[in-house]
């Protein structure tokens, strides 16, 4: 007999609103209950996904059109999912992504003009349209995830470091993708004690625990 | 006024085929009638684009999945078309492409399994569907084209490298996009002397330069 299929979630939001540290606590939750957790990133998570990451952080001179950005993110994903997120699935173990299709919906989608439609499409072609079984949507105040971005002291990549325009698109966007399915996606106050806001995320998923 | 928009001629085949010795002869017989012309290749052409040729030459260990590969060359093509091909052709200059998306149709589409319509979509999407003004196909019986490979010395990449059935399926499927487009394409042996070749092509792209 095959295991229970395992359970999928993704921590989706902008820059800065705590979605790795989050995903490592729920993992820690999850995983002194018993359950073998996988914790994942996109773009990235597997070799492949990695390489064609650095492309996507590091563009050409040119940069990359509106299309092939898209593209690409797309081609990472079907990686990710073919080579580690459906296999453990399929052994029963939980998976935790940060950042899967809706960043891709609200960035290259809504933000980046593509259309949903299209980013579904691609979807559904490279990763036969995976939806996680929970989404959870950390949100914040801008000038408040700004503050914490700057804090890290880090360079921005080629995404990060487009205007506020862009990314208040990119929040609204999100925003949007929650209202339209309010059963897949939890929107979670993103500015708090990380420990206060892990209790309402576990809280979140305790029905995926039963 | 703006110029004329150039033409686009891709050479497509097998490997083998002379697709890259036939595509310099007749850039410099386009050249002796003084007309400025790009020669490109497929995956590549690019900064960006031969970025993304050197990820599926030289793939990851587990390899690509179908639908990954079949991405990352619309990809590569859309930044091909976006920053090479259309601003070419807008200033009125030929272009010849050494493969194009009917490479894509034949090996990841046909013999690959993805599917034609697939492969149209994704175009499509990623270079707003641009056709070649004519298609040079080379075709030539398979054990001569082989010979020609290994006559080569170089060893083969992840593609070359895979088996003859998948190379009888890629022939197969590049002579049934032909016969479904007998306007656009033009079916050239390929087997004979590369003079001679390259005067039923030069003869085949006749009615473009009037």
């Amino acid at each position: 007999m095959s295991p229970p299929r395992g359970r999928f979630i993704a921590f989706e939001g902008g820059e800065g609103a705590g979605k790795s540290t989050q995903a490592r606590l729920l993992a820690e939750a999850l995983r002194a209950r018993g359950l073998t957790v996988v914790v994942t990133r996109e773009p990235g998570g597997t070799p492949g996904a990695e390489a064609i990451r650095n492309l996507l952080l590091a563009p050409p001179r040119e940069g990359w059109p509106a299309q092939a950005e898209a593209l690409l993110f797309a081609a990472a994903r079907a990686d990710h999912v073919a080579h580690l997120i459906r296999p453990a699935l399929m052994r029963g173990e939980w998976v935790i992504c940060d950042r899967f299709v809706d960043s891709s919906r609200a960035y290259q989608g809504g933000a980046g003009g593509i259309g949903d439609a299209a980013i579904t499409a691609l979807h559904a072609f490279g990763s036969d349209g995976l939806r996680p079984d929970r989404v959870i949507l950390l949100e914040g105040d801008e000038g408040a995830l700004a503050g914490r971005i700057a804090s890290r002291g880090e360079a921005s990549d080629a995404i990060e470091g487009r205007s506020a325009e862009y990314h208040r698109a990119v929040a609204a966007a999100f925003g949007a993708l929650a209202e339209a399915d309010p059963h897949g996606f939890v929107r979670i106050d993103a500015i708090g004690a990380p420990q206060d806001i892990h209790a309402h995320i576990l809280a979140a998923v305790g029905d995926l625990l039963e």
